[in-house]
């Protein structure tokens, strides 16, 4: 049966779930809201929502799923926000990067995990932001990842897995604890690291004259999370901070070693860094390509 | 008028530029040679060479152009091997992509840099290798770096020059030190980077059973340059070490200056360094992408 949807967070995750469940006749209504009136604008003229809330609580009002989907240090203050408009039935559920910190903003909010919260994470997106970039199909055939907690309600965790498979998505369940360790190796150090370099080349002397002008496909491939939103990351590396520093640690030493290879000339190292990293990537590849 | 064509190096670059110059109709007939049998073979069953020479010198013999088209330190070994077929007439060039050592070996093998040697540097490629994978079109809108060198015969160079642009390539001169500084800062460093980071991943706890697997679009872009051969970029590293060492060192102390911001939760430090790398980006994307 249809469903009544709220979207907190008219942007380009909140507002593909939107289109999705829409275009897939998953949803009989979606109300909305955001910070932003020209996200709210945006999602009324697009025929994303239906309804504007006049306010977080106004939106979720009377719905039977609510999705809180803002950057991941902004998930406590949209509970809070909320909180005066959801009643018992109303399932709430997110869709942010890390999930240990949105479990433990949920307890700051409610004083404890409610059974019908349930946290959710499409590994889908682009770098592009904002709800005039959404697509109905942004998650089809991408993993949506759900971390269930200890006093998961069957029935609220059984309906968002309706509605995110509704949308093309294989849905995949762990604990959250490794969700957090799993993204940030996967996603967060990259991040870091495409940033990281791009800023360094930046710093060089005749980066806009000569360096940038040479750079090829290789480069745009590489640095293209690095156009990402700068506040969407800064907050799941925030919220996620301790695994990723743990990696970064990592990360240093490994090019310290790779570094001290060049030094030295030991070449034939080099190159089995080279052949293992490329065989590791062959072995996953014909999944992700 | 076309021209008598010899390619040493029957891989992608070496076919790739076989292939295009035949559709340009700029060649009257292509020779090659290969020290694999196999990409011998292949490329006369695809048509990418007429004849197949029995060892280098036969390949060049007659040509007016020979190009050298193999990994960068095999480079010196092949002007050598070429040496024996070459006239006075015949322009050499190659396609390597570090210039000052290109030009260090060819001084090797003939006592000098011949003023008919043309160093030139197409910016283009895929992770994919092999004369199979060769495309007429795969320099189309590309850049081509020239590296005129002290002695050189201006004909030679306009030659040269003509040929790559009837590829579709955009043809740039500029210094063989420079070339060599530019392309550690956009190509070389981040293969060491993503061979590096996807090497680090590999050793963690989890690796293959839901640490690759949970990788998305993100981790596929970033990571894809690390599916390079190991040969071809220990090759180009190790002819450029000292800009790549250098650039590496200012890589991992930005890295241990970000790693400090997450310890001491300088959080505000680390959005600005996201904000300055995706300007940076933006300003020099609408070019590559």
């Amino acid at each position: 049966m249809p469903i009544r949807l709220a979207v907190v967070g008219l942007g380009l995750i909140g507002g593909s779930l939107a289109r999705a469940l829409r275009e897939a006749g998953a949803v009989a209504s979606v109300s909305g809201y955001d910070s932003d009136p020209a996200q709210v604008e945006a999602a009324l003229a697009l025929g994303v929502i239906d309804r504007a809330g006049v306010d977080a609580a106004d939106a979720v009002r009377g719905a039977d799923v609510a999705v809180i989907a803002v950057p991941v240090l902004a998930t406590a203050a949209a509970f809070a926000a909320c909180k005066p408009g959801l009643s018992e039935a109303t399932i709430l559920t997110d869709v942010g990067s890390t999930k240990q910190s949105v479990l433990a903003a949920v307890c700051r909010v409610f004083g404890h995990v409610p059974p019908r919260f349930v946290a959710a994470h499409p590994i889908a997106g682009t770098e592009k932001s904002g709800v005039a970039n959404a697509q109905p199909d942004l998650f089809r055939d991408h993993r949506l990842i759900l971390t269930p907690h200890a006093t998961q309600d069957v029935e609220a965790l059984a309906t968002v897995e309706r509605l995110w498979a509704a949308t093309g998505a294989r849905v995949v369940k762990m604990d959250a604890a490794r969700h957090d360790s799993i993204f940030a190796a996967t996603s967060h150090l990259p991040h870091l690291l495409a940033y990281s370099f791009v800023d360094m080349l930046d710093q060089l002397e005749g980066a806009d004259a000569d360096i940038f002008p040479n750079a090829g496909g290789g480069f745009r491939d590489f640095t293209r999370i690095a156009s990402s939103s700068p506040r969407m990351w800064h907050d799941i590396l925030r919220a996620n901070a301790e695994p990723v520093a743990a990696l970064l640690r990592k990360q240093i030493d490994e090019l310290t070693r790779l570094h001290g290879m060049i030094e030295r000339g030991d070449w034939d190292a080099m190159q089995a860094v080279f052949e293992r990293a490329r065989a590791a990537r062959e072995r996953h590849l014909t999944r992700i390509e």
